[in-house]
């Protein structure tokens, strides 16, 4: 969460990379200390997809609040992990640190970059709730969202069907065909059937319905050790070489 | 959800057994139809714990708005019920009916029963999502509330702790030494640790923080095929004979 | 298990398809009765691996003896099939009929078929025990046998690692680049590591260590559904067709 | 496996106490070295059930032989053990030094303490392959027996079900009921619903059955780390308490 260094997510904040170019005037200076590099940080794996979700609503909608609660794979803490002991027919509601990440790095990712001012948060309040549960890979998201605009259900669905971001649009390698995509099924997405959708680049979402709290609610799901880790870092290196920042 | 079927916790709204009175006098009158006995409704495994967790609090501070999320057993689902083959690395965001009806009974349970008006809900807005989880046993629930008053989180929590609801007073058989238990853990309530707490029959509340959105947030769980089905019956049945009900 | 119905597993018996043949002639004095098809069974879903790994051994050193015991994937079942609520966490040591199954089906396959006699059993004592275990996919098999004379432990790994059966020879469309794969790490093969080998067509084989019983043991694992039943389907039918009997 | 140190199951051996007698003369020659207690050792927890099962059959008609496959659940392996990305939706079919220890212990178990002369094995091959799969607590194992004599399966299931051992007969605080308990129910014994028969401490034996290669064949399980480990401690001091050997 340093001052200049992005947490970048190729569909959602391409703009952000540019906050590299000022770490590389500061690196100019301190090459003396033997360094200089630039550092692009990978994003939370549970952040990484709901800011995908977001994006779109918060470009045609605006987004005001987020409640998320989370069914989190044991892959996500590495390994070796979670031991078998604790998770096998258990649900653990507590991932160190993860509720204050996805937090602050939705907003962070959503928010924007100004050069000479830095990283400015988006006004949008966000509340996590993060558990544990006993799947391989593929993080489940359970999301009510407050939109700056009444808007119908349908108009929701097209703006995440219609959404093509950056990296579909300059054809990045890892790229998948669609960022998004929206399952009208009324069980999906599931962590199983939809966590190699786009080989795991691709985040789905399904079971839009109205919340009589927030206006709206739906599920997302993603593949947290693909989309959410490695598959994300490499994605981020192929838009930094297209926009000539490596 | 009848005009004058209670859905009964003893722990929670107990004065809804009158309405059996009601029904027994229509019944007298329908006796030729051969039928007189009386229905009081197990209410759905989800909708229980919640409401036991929010009385205290309703009663303390008022309740207005629950958000839940829910992470279900398998044994929810009775058996036969969920096939290994769809649950097994799995999570499954959608539970037919559930969350209507968490949304209904809760209000309901929260409300009040006039003689000669019947059930009134309680004026709280709930949102629920349901999901299934490889779990045998023990509804895990994240909720977020928004009180009718601003409160500590310490006040909270001493408003579980010295929750002695009237199966306790009655000291009814089937009746857990305490209703409700606050854990002071970070990583708990657990499905697999705490759902026979109480012998199955105590609800159990841990993680209660503050929610940037409604105010304070919690998880709690409980057994659901015994909290939720047949001990609650039992109890149900010992808290209508106690008061001479049958 | 029918008189003139062959169990084909190309790799081990593709001389077993000459049956078809035979059924022609006796259909085509019976397509009176309004049928005149070939029937070809896919062997059972374990008994299937088994002949794959055992057929290099009886033709180089002879098999006498077969002791298997089975750790078998919840798919093997087909859909319901097992409820999650008998096999989470669970293990069940009984699957109806599969244990007769796999010790006569391993006797046909790897015996022979003699034109006007009909199939004749391979005089090999086959001995199974069958479980069910909360694996998705994949059936892991722990062998014991007793060969025809006494070879060296690499001795058998090479004849495993020689074997290329008629669909490699032929190359079959379906057949993957090596019938059988073994393993000489000490913890392979693994259900979850293994089972796709060769996109779920090959029989991954390792721990060979001497048995002080009868003389060398084993593990296999083979996907069921894929190389024990769909898959094997089209291996069968790619076979029929390059004999020209279909 | 020390010289004069025994593997003390009381159902089976509770002779081999006698070795502690034997350390004791030793221990009072080397009290300068600052030690003078006695140690009993904890045998395998996969071994403990086995020699259970084998002790009445072996008093009764004799043991030559015995084959038996494991499948342990993940609590063998203390804690944290198996990580939760090695076994869940997985098999492994190998413990590290498991199968020499199941093969060595059972022969030491079964065999005779003589004094001036020390431990002598059972003269009986024994064959383990064994197996971690995703359970939490219970060591189900399919075993193959050959016997001294040719008896009907009518007359192992007697020899099982009349056993009264040392600990029983002594009336032992931890000793459950029944040391063994055999069901006749054709799924029987499962890991799930009878590792807690006794309170953990009972060996639970099924299925027998006729085996072709060894001549009987059967199905047993037993509660890993209560029977296995802390419980079956327990019931060794209470032995030595009761002989008076501390």
């Amino acid at each position: 969460m340093a001052a200049n260094v992005p947490l970048l997510v190729p569909e959602v904040n391409p703009d952000h990379a540019a906050a590299i170019a000022m770490q590389r005037t500061r690196d100019a200076r301190s090459t003396e200390h033997g360094w200089s590099g630039s550092i692009v940080t990978n994003p939370n794996c549970s952040a990484t997809p709901l800011v995908m979700a977001l994006k779109p609503l918060q470009e045609a909608f605006g987004v005001r609040k987020v409640m998320v609660t989370t069914l989190q794979a044991i892959s996500g803490a590495g390994y070796p992990g979670v031991p078998s002991y604790d998770i096998l027919d258990n649900a653990i509601p507590y991932i160190g640190g993860e509720e204050e990440k996805v937090e602050h790095e939705t907003r962070k990712m959503l928010g924007s970059w100004e050069s000479g001012h830095g990283f400015i948060d988006a006004p949008i309040t966000v509340s996590a709730q993060c558990n544990r549960v006993a799947t391989r890979e593929g993080h489940l998201e359970c999301v009510s969202v407050e939109l700056g605009s009444e808007v119908s259900l349908e108009d929701i669905i097209i703006a995440w069907e219609n959404y093509v971001p950056e990296p579909q649009r300059l054809g990045l390698p890892s790229a998948p065909a669609h960022a998004l995509v929206y399952r009208r099924e009324r069980d999906r997405p599931q962590t199983l059937l939809d966590r190699d959708a786009g080989r795991g680049m691709t985040t789905t979402i399904g079971r839009l319905r109205t919340c009589p709290i927030l206006g709206y609610k739906f599920v997302l799901l993603a593949h947290n050790t693909i989309r959410g880790a490695a598959g994300g870092s490499i994605l981020n290196a192929e838009l930094c070489v297209s926009k000539g920042l490596v």
